[in-house]
């Protein structure tokens, strides 16, 4: 099986590459009966597009959505929901001189080994533009999630060496590397300048809240919410670590100081911690679901690198073009779309496990 | 969709709960004619039983499989192979006491939110036991694997704050927490004695490698190699984190640094540095492919806990019976079958794909 | 992917050979809480197996079904269900003498061409002793129906020649052919001992029925319910045709004769006719569902057939052994169960599907 | 699970409705490498649409292809394959007098029933206009099969009481009925434009053919491919039975009869007969294949019916608008289409199978 959809219950196929005629997707499963509305969309592909604030890419893209199919006056109906995205800031141009060398960091090689041919344009299929059509869905998902009474968020938590030191929810879409703590936001802009400069960039560490999702959500023993979180948080570009609650410090730690122990509060079983992230034997336990992804630097750097190109050739390149000397500020919203998708599908699975 | 299936092409599906007749797995998908033995399976199961060494559980389980079917005259049919491991040494009253409390950090409280009701008989099928049906499939994965010339380890890294400092192969399968330090192995077994006679439990971080598997596993965009690996591994009991490559680290980088720079070595593209941990755009590149998981302290342990009843009264709970104090060193093998599995499936779907 | 499961949220997926230790089913998707007993499994087995009636082979299986996982205390937990039924009564040197041979209308040639090789004591996998396991899973599938208010049953209503001409619900499981009609059963079990003396055997029609379903069930565009009965019934073992309603005649007719025309009563929409069989657009609409099965005759037959060998070689067969000269009766449980499982699919995914 | 994806290996999912922007198909897993132009999906779209001859629809949509992505430069890219059909010819107007009935035979009711509303206009997702989209995917998954010499070809051999009475491939495109019999082929015609003098319809039987498929196509036990064609031709709009092989005429033969008996011919095994229709134990066994399918009259005609409206008062309906008086003819490309996909679907899945 080839694999361009996510979520079993509401599911995802994308398509699309960088500089073709667009981006889309087809959502099946969505509930007949949810109100939706372009704008909920659009909304969330602007919080992703470049050139949005000095630190991005100057790549201008509107971004666009069209709802397709799968709406009718203003409620979804139960039809297989496509939305597209045109590309129209596309220059093919801008990629004809390295269209023969292996960008290091990049996935050029690895897709040239897999299908004997690849589209060099801007990366064709292995772009990071594919993540607008993931931002689209989970703009979908956030609407059905809304109407169970869940809210996820996520913020940057580590830029380089630079890390939040605070926690204000109201200031991280206020600032331009969507950070909680508005001081290291500052520091954090700073170093991404810096090395912008340098014709380098830098990655960075972001954590993702999802608030009043219910208890029970996940499917042994192996489609458990913290496993899919997984498999969605790492299916992003760049992403290379994901943690769930306290994730790796849990190891240096002893038992007695790990488990989250209960009281009853306000007649409900309630934790006293939350080290376990909101989930326990990859079932939500009703409390806050917390989950951190390290995203690597941008690969695409000015710096000359060792490379070698198609013919088997020593090379050097340097990735001209209109890159994110840190990706992270816009990778915040791919993040919540990826956690909007898969409990939205955890919902719905959840359902159909109930008599 | 419930969940109790992983993979697609190379697909299982295991069942079994702690203390009913026994755990097993259906394999589907194992191309016909592969030499298939038991031994093969009897090894593996052996490295994750309890009682194997003075650190892991007194628990005594033969834990002996039986191949049920798909297996004619020593070579797999390409029918499904069904292998069960009856359960021996099951002693249902241990559990007796503490029906009716959540235990902190285990399943029971979601569990019975998802359900309604639970087997409470150690754990039932969220009890760890499950794994043993992992180990089997993964051995014939592993047999597999073996076909195609791709090798799979694993090893401890950490063990609560002892970290190792050293690797030798050698000497993994030769101490009881299998590491590849045979001094940090010394120290991480002292520990672990002493958690234990505090009636404590400890984490640690386990590394696995896989060794020349051919580039262009993976499915993009979703079905990624490191998400897959990463759905793979978090799908395991007690793992928190999940890391590919150098995972966190790189977040704290710069792309000068981080990229895995290229050169032509006798005669074939190869890599300076694996900051990738073999795996770049979701896609093997041929270099050995890395990961690390976190795994969390045992939550079961004899110090006494906050918790509350299944009737909705505080209580205490003191996890009596026979538990790892450090899961760890089991886990090493079940690691181990979840990268087998991973790769096994990513194999076969390549071919797939190719024309 | 390989093919040994059924269904997407009410799974099964089967395994075993016909000379193997048994066969056996994993059902991932029971919701929780359903009373289950093994009677009820044991009950709908003891209508498939061989040796029940003078009509069917003589061959003994007690068949009796073990409950291995998924059941505490009486009632299904959520977790997989694991069903085994051991093979007791197994003779392969019935069929050593025709190991090299590829019996006529038999999977023997195509199983080898695809696997390379094929276990050939009695046909293997192949066999239609794979279709216990669907019974033993179909059973618990009724369970769940029942609990809906739906139930399924399925009669005999022709043998080669001979159609039925009347219809008694009540008198289907008192004769041995499974005929609603007590003349023409008498008949049909004449032609059956007829064939069989001849060394011959014979074809049939099945007709299966299911009342009470909600409407509003099957998911288009493709998992129609229409579409997944024809699947589910053309997998059985000697199934050539399916019709849904009036099928095949439908074809013949103008659309005034065949639109369901509608008038409501007890102020509910009805039906005045049901030529759909229940099944409009794909989706259930509420009326009684009517498919029909055509079964080829048993290809295993004691007069000398030509046929080649597995060196290639021209060649003769004449099939010995205990076979059923007319599978029709024991296909009729088998038939229920593939009904009973599609049903209980659908009505799960129905309930993921609404808001 | 929602269910507008077919296939496994080579997927499809649909989308769209009757009077949308337009409808469409992602294709996932269609190999990289393959040459794939325009030409070729438009070609078969132009066998589909309406307005092509005097017999069908006069509503007149050009049916113009788009692909948006996949293929680079002439081939296939290994990425999804997105194709978007625009509607032009939309008048909704057509259907406002109507929105409230339910029209007999069509889906209105029962979608109201499973989705809590409807998009009226022209029957929305469940209007025949879907198979546009098949019709589109299906000429890819043709061209896949050409590079494997695999030839699909279907024709007319039945509409209301006049069947076809020989077969000559080469006239089955040249008349409006695509029948290969050209006397039955005026009749067939005469009888079509009787019915809609009369304000009536009729239905018919489609047979497909499919030339040099190789054995072993089919995934045991329920993936078989006699299976998934009955699935996939059932699937489609006002089909009612499906046929392999002989079908029912099976059912009332002796298995002496039935059975085709092999020779070996030309160095190789051989059938001597072919009523399997190319199909022995759920696989292929290098046979031509052939399967038939029962299509009813279309439920759209002039004469008034009794029927219910949403309110669920008793009412008439007489369906005006641009209907087809038989969907045979135009049926024929997207019963073609089904098997292209479910063939190059299998023959991809095999190729996964070996080792």
């Amino acid at each position: 099986m080839a694999g361009n959809s996510f979520g079993q219950q509401f599911r995802i196929t994308t398509w699309g590459e960088s500089h073709g005629p667009g981006v889309g997707v087809v959502i099946d499963g969505c509930p007949a009966g949810l109100p939706l509305g372009l704008e909920a969309v659009q909304t969330q592909l602007d919080r992703r597009k470049p050139g949005q604030s000095q630190l991005t890419s100057q790549r201008r893209e509107a971004d666009t959505a069209m709802i397709l199919s799968g709406v009718f006056e203003g409620v979804t109906t139960g039809a297989p929901i496509a939305i597209m995205i045109e590309n129209k800031n596309v220059r093919s141009t801008d990629y004809e001189a390295i269209k023969e060398l292996f960008r290091p960091g990049h996935a050029d090689y690895t897709w040239t080994k897999k299908y004997g041919l690849r589209d060099w344009r801007g990366g064709g299929r292995s772009s990071a533009r594919e993540t607008a059509a993931r931002v689209a869905a989970g703009a979908v998902a956030r609407e059905l999630l809304r109407r169970f009474g869940v809210d996820v968020f996520a913020h940057t938590i580590r830029v380089g060496e630079i890390a939040a030191q605070s926690f204000n929810r109201a200031v991280i879409e206020s600032n331009p590397v969507r950070c909680a703590d508005p001081v290291a936001a500052a520091r954090m802009a700073e170093l991404i300048e810096a090395v912008r400069a340098e014709g380098d960039s830098v990655g960075g560490v972001i954590e993702v809240h999802a608030l009043d999702a219910p208890a029970g959500l996940g499917e042994p023993s192996y489609d458990r919410l913290d496993a899919d979180l997984a498999k969605a948080l790492m299916s992003i570009n760049a992403v290379k670590g994901v943690e769930i609650g306290d994730g790796f410090a849990a190891a240096a730690r002893r038992g007695s100081e790990n488990n989250d122990q209960m009281r009853m509060a306000e007649g409900a079983p309630s934790f006293l911690t939350n080290h376990s992230g909101g989930i326990d034997g990859g079932l939500s336990n009703g409390a806050r679901i917390v989950a951190r992804v390290a995203v690597k630097p941008t690969p695409s750097i000015l710096k000359e690198q060792l490379t070698v190109d198609a013919k088997g050739r020593d090379a050097t390149a340097r990735v001209e073009g209109r890159h994110d000397p840190c990706i992270v500020p816009r990778a915040v919203p791919v993040v919540e779309a990826m956690v909007c998708l898969t409990l939205a599908d955890h919902l719905l699975r959840d359902r159909a496990a109930r008599l």
